[in-house]
């Protein structure tokens, strides 16, 4: 893993000798290995500054991290039951305990450090001594937070710098074993520490998958998906883990919140189960949980499908939501992100170089599609071979009506796999001075294209008011579609070399965007979650009894407050991290 | 309405001069009306008692009622804001408003009564008269208990005969408004009062539905529906009803708590709105929802298929939820059930009788059908003409696999309407001494024929330990498929003419079953819930630590207490209402 930038140290963005961007590594087929030669050049016309390539930053990490607040009590609690190994001080480790991939977060990693990050990092082996580590929190007052794959972007990770208690970050990693999978009635029982891909490599030998893929299936894990009440890319397929969720074992202040059984569905009064859902680590730490199973899919074909106008892919996008099944994977990106994906095309070669040459001609051509309007549509199917291309069959026929035209499962399947190696760019552009980070909300369909419109419009204004350099990125994905509305992904990304505080503006810049997003109807968020970024907006949705009742009934759980992941919204001090 | 049995006053089987019974009224087709030659001799067959007729039981209702205790500050409070006509004492309201449908509640309406009914019964006009009504009754320490369609078999509306304030019945019968509908973002919001026969009606005046259909979905309301974790029979097309509530409004003993947005899906952290599902009037009054809609559909087709035995049945059911999409019911009878349908078939005349006839020899003769073992699936297609037929023919084609024959549409359509009618039996039986009710249960696929030979077991066997007349009646259907489990609805019966304490035992039964049912791995409820009668069983099934919290995020809402509804399970008297 790299220390300071996402994902797998094996892959990155650079330059070459030519002055070209290339991948690093073999792992993302399409990008590893490849030079990128429009990709540059893309990059200054999009952020309206010809920068230069060689001016790229240097990496301060690591930074400097404070010494950890002693807490012997604690130490002597837990080596009952601990090896020394499973408990470290390390500065790096601790370091990486302490953030998300947030802007200022990665910036910070980079640069000045943060003023606070855990004290201890322990690593328990199986959930007995989960519940030591708890028990000895709560007797020697200690905070725990658990840490699943570290790949959140709203600072759940962050420490509170005023916190008076040592901080201990949980590292669920040693506790990632499939228990049991039970083919017949299609559960698996996982520890919370198992990674996505983990998941999906020991469930397809049985010939199964859970089918939850979020962005970060690499890398994010099993307790973080019920933390974070995430959405996989294939929801329409599979659903949302609150519809994946079977069972849940978590070790509270309390004690072990656990079930004798596990059933298909159940009407039993109220149900603590689904309060875990999207708790942050504020109500415990979850040990594992049984989820559904679903057999891997007879054939799976991925598609594309070109638009003239935004208008027209999200008309389409529409019309598709009325329909009973969708295709497993549904996203229509905006003509920025179009032209993205185009200019992150390693150079094609001989026959496919003519072939794509002509596609492009005919296109923006004789068929009238313009290069700086057209939008295009991803697509996976997956099913029965014959439910597979009845879909398709409809999907196409149903794009047609709107003008769309058919574009190919080789872009399709570019599309959706790039969302992996894409993820690597921002530590790329960020080298270079080129801030950019992605937030996301879900909306009614009647209020999407206006939501859209207003959120590029506040950013291309703040940035104005601000003096900002050059232009600012903003784009956009449909990247789930509901029968009520959608999700909204937004990227937005400036140039920042030369400015005073680039991090403060984007985190500024951030926040106005997301008020607009309220404003226009859309939610705080569709997956990502609250964390500590978003927090303080949760006062803006929910009525005062609504917002005290959701922290009193923590309180019932926690009297203590050791899971302090969150100060609480009557607390002055939030919000007090960001910027 | 029936002052003392099931659903509308103008619907009872009754005997006619000829001794056969019949159906009052005009509103349930193929039911109503007609003359049901079989159902007589087939009920003494079954429950082993050759029972005579006119030996029916006359109704002691109205039972005595209690004066009212007095509240004389909770009434001048809201006398300020509710008309007189909004607020009684009446005895027989009182007596409506303290009981759902179990057998000792009915038994009980018609002799002895209750040891508690609430003191006041109100009915709010409008969200802000709740307010006001949660207000005085926390000002002058009443206990309020929601009332919806009065449809449970838990005994949630149960009084607790010990509780010492005043207990207000709030009836949401006057709340029953679709406040707007949203055709584009398919979306409603509904008045919590409004029972589902209206919102049905109104619904699809717009071409719309919510597609929930619970069994009681005629009486029941929206309110109790989410207070009870309710599940529609078409729930393979339209989702339980956590599937199809987007928001809810509530009025707590802490305030209002409610939403700026309705958003399709979200990650907020904790979320409070999913937590008031399953909450049983415990948590504060739910005044109104948004909920999802969905296009009436294009097509609708019954079905049905005969197997030979209930192991063939239920072997097609699990492999029919191995497919991806289902049709939107698919129901399993068993043999009992099955002639159960057979005896409840008015007598058939010319042609039909003939064709009836030949099926009959058919299936019995050649097809070597046997009559005491065969079973009958029934199903309910709906969605786009095209998507329906091709889902016919995938769903007969597993059928034949597993040597099922198709049964016709119009079988398939009177088992499904049969639903509505059949509810009314119950109270037809016990006017002659035959005490039955129905109980469900969740469990996985691989447990659910043990759990249903070990449920019927025990129940022969407990009704041999009390050397009650005859043979008990018991029997199941599969209602509802999910990928990991199905739904099991049992009903039980016997006759209890000459037995000291019929009810004392049924319950008693009906416990010694329920125990069976966890221990085969079955959920404590499927969809009914627990109320007051299955409300111990929860701590069979959750850790000390989860029944704590349960009890303490509802302290944290109404540290006072005013939807006392259920008592902690903490408290002694737990359970001391049934028997």
């Amino acid at each position: 893993m790299s220390a300071d930038e996402w994902g797998f140290a094996d892959t990155s963005f650079t330059v070459n000798a030519e002055g070209a961007i290339t991948v690093t590594g073999h792992r993302y087929p399409g990008l590893s290995g490849e030079v990128l030669p429009n990709l540059l050049p893309w990059f200054r016309t999009v952020v309206g500054i010809d920068f230069a390539i060689e001016n790229e930053e240097r990496s301060g990490y690591p930074p400097p991290v404070d010494e950890p607040k002693d807490a012997p009590a604690f130490v002597a609690a837990v080596r009952k039951f601990l090896e020394p190994e499973q408990i470290t001080t390390r500065a790096e480790v601790r370091l990486r305990h302490g953030h998300g991939h947030t802007v200022s977060e990665i910036n910070a990693l980079k640069t000045t450090g943060f003023p606070r990050v855990p004290d201890y990092v322990v690593y328990p082996a199986d959930e007995t001594q989960v519940m030591g580590l708890v028990d000895a929190a709560i007797e020697t007052d200690v905070v725990l937070m658990p840490y699943g794959g570290g790949t959140n972007v709203t600072e759940a990770l962050r420490c509170l710098p005023w916190e008076e208690r040592a901080i201990v970050s949980v590292d669920m990693s040693r506790m990632s074993r499939i228990e049991w999978i039970d083919p017949v009635n299609r559960m698996a029982k996982i520890q919370a520490g198992a990674p996505g891909r983990l998941i999906q490599k020991q469930l397809a030998e049985h010939g199964l998958t859970m089918g939850h893929e979020p962005d970060s299936v690499e890398l994010s894990t099993l307790g973080g998906w019920i933390a974070t009440n995430a959405s996989g890319m294939k929801k329409n397929q599979y659903g949302n883990i609150e519809d994946i969720l079977l069972d849940v074992t978590v070790i509270s202040a309390a004690g072990k919140l656990e079930r004798s059984q596990v059933v298909p569905r159940e009407s039993i009064g109220l149900d603590p189960k689904t309060w875990m859902i999207g708790s942050e680590g504020t109500l415990g730490i979850v040990t594992s949980a049984v989820v559904k199973l679903f057999p891997l899919p007879e054939e799976q074909r991925y598609g594309s499908i070109i638009f003239k106008t935004f208008e027209e892919g999200l008309a389409f996008m529409y019309d598709l939501a009325q329909e009973e099944k969708l295709p497993a994977s549904v996203r229509l990106v905006d003509n920025l992100q179009f032209q993205f994906g185009q200019a992150l095309k390693p150079a094609a070669k001989g026959a496919k170089k003519l072939k794509s040459k002509a596609e492009r001609w005919l296109v923006t051509g004789p068929l009238g599609f313009d290069p700086n309007k057209m939008v295009a549509v991803t697509l996976v199917f997956e099913g029965a071979r014959a439910d597979v291309e009845q879909q398709e069959k409809r999907v196409y026929e149903l794009a047609k009506n709107h003008g769309g035209r058919k574009g190919g499962a080789e872009n399709g399947k570019r599309g959706y796999m790039l969302t992996f190696g894409i993820a690597y760019i921002r530590d790329f552009v960020l080298r270079h001075h080129i801030l950019g980070e992605s937030f996301e909300t879900s909306v009614p369909w009647s209020q999407a294209q206006e939501l859209i419109e207003r959120v590029k419009r506040r950013i291309y204004e703040a940035h104005d008011e601000r003096k900002l350099p050059g232009r600012p990125f903003v784009s956009c994905r449909v990247t789930q579609l509901y029968e009520t509305g959608c999700c909204i992904y937004f990227y937005m990304a400036f140039y920042s070399k030369g400015v005073s505080d680039p991090v403060g503006d984007y985190h500024e810049i951030e926040a106005e965007a997301r008020k607009e997003v309220i404003a226009a109807g859309g939610s705080i968020s569709h997956h990502h979650g609250v964390g500590k970024l978003r927090l303080p907006f949760v006062r803006d949705i929910m009525s005062p009894a609504m917002v005290a009742w959701r922290e009193s009934m923590k309180a019932a759980l926690d009297p203590q407050g050791i899971f302090a992941a969150q100060r609480p919204l009557a607390d002055e001090h939030v919000p007090a991290l960001t910027g």
